[in-house]
């Protein structure tokens, strides 16, 4: 029973680790960047810029540990009209981002399709319930009909 | 060593049950309802304003099950500038919504403090990756200074 009781001990730590590992990142709120950029795209390369960015925000949030998500989005009524919504950890992760071989082909390939630009900051109402509020979209399986 | 194996067997069972309750829930992408609010509100306000919109959002992402994301944030630049990024399972979760006690306490109390509201459907440019874009923001802790 002793050798039970080791295994049982070691496998109660592993279990606890496995599920402790999404926690063990630590972010300041007031150090988090989040940023709502505005983009007006040229109709007639709509469907190269949705590409690109969209390469370009899955590489961001993959490869960058700063950059905390970045949710691209278009308005339904107006295609051409992107939003999106970018939290980096702090203003480093940000500068860093902006330096990144992803980024810096994103806004080279894309500078004659955009038409406007505005990169607005933002704060966020709720800091301290941010994980809460995205918890269930992690917990969700999207799947497509 | 048999009854070691079952209760090794049991532990892995458990430990497997533990991780994957987080991906039991299942949305259509095709479904979901992804909204832009961006709300002007009455400098005079302003405070009042926040914290009855930081409660409803609290209480529609805790109590509503079919309310995936309420994200309320403001222009720093311009704090009575409020834009708030909603994400419903659906329509019929959006409708409901709509029906609730905190939804509709939160209405007739700033019903006087909105200046302006746009309320914009958007269309996500990466639906599948969306569960990874907000993950990271899950799995960390957000400390305040």
């Amino acid at each position: 029973m002793k050798l039970l009781s080791i295994f049982l001990a070691i496998f109660v730590i592993f279990l606890e680790n496995s599920c402790n590992d999404m926690k063990q990142k630590v972010l300041n709120s007031d150090e988090m960047m989040i940023r709502m950029s505005e983009i007006g795209v040229d109709s007639v390369y709509l469907n190269e810029y949705l590409r690109i960015l969209k390469e370009e925000s899955e590489a961001s949030v993959r490869l960058e540990p700063g950059v905390i998500s970045i949710y691209p989005m278009f308005q339904k009524e107006n295609p051409t009209e992107i939003r999106i919504l970018e939290i980096y950890a702090n203003k480093k992760a940000y500068e860093s981002h902006l330096q990144t071989p992803h980024f810096k082909t994103y806004k080279t390939s894309t500078l004659n399709m955009v038409k406007s630009l505005k990169l607005i900051d933002m704060e966020p109402i709720d800091k301290n319930s941010m994980p809460n509020i995205f918890k269930k979209l992690d917990q969700t399986e999207i799947q497509k009909k």
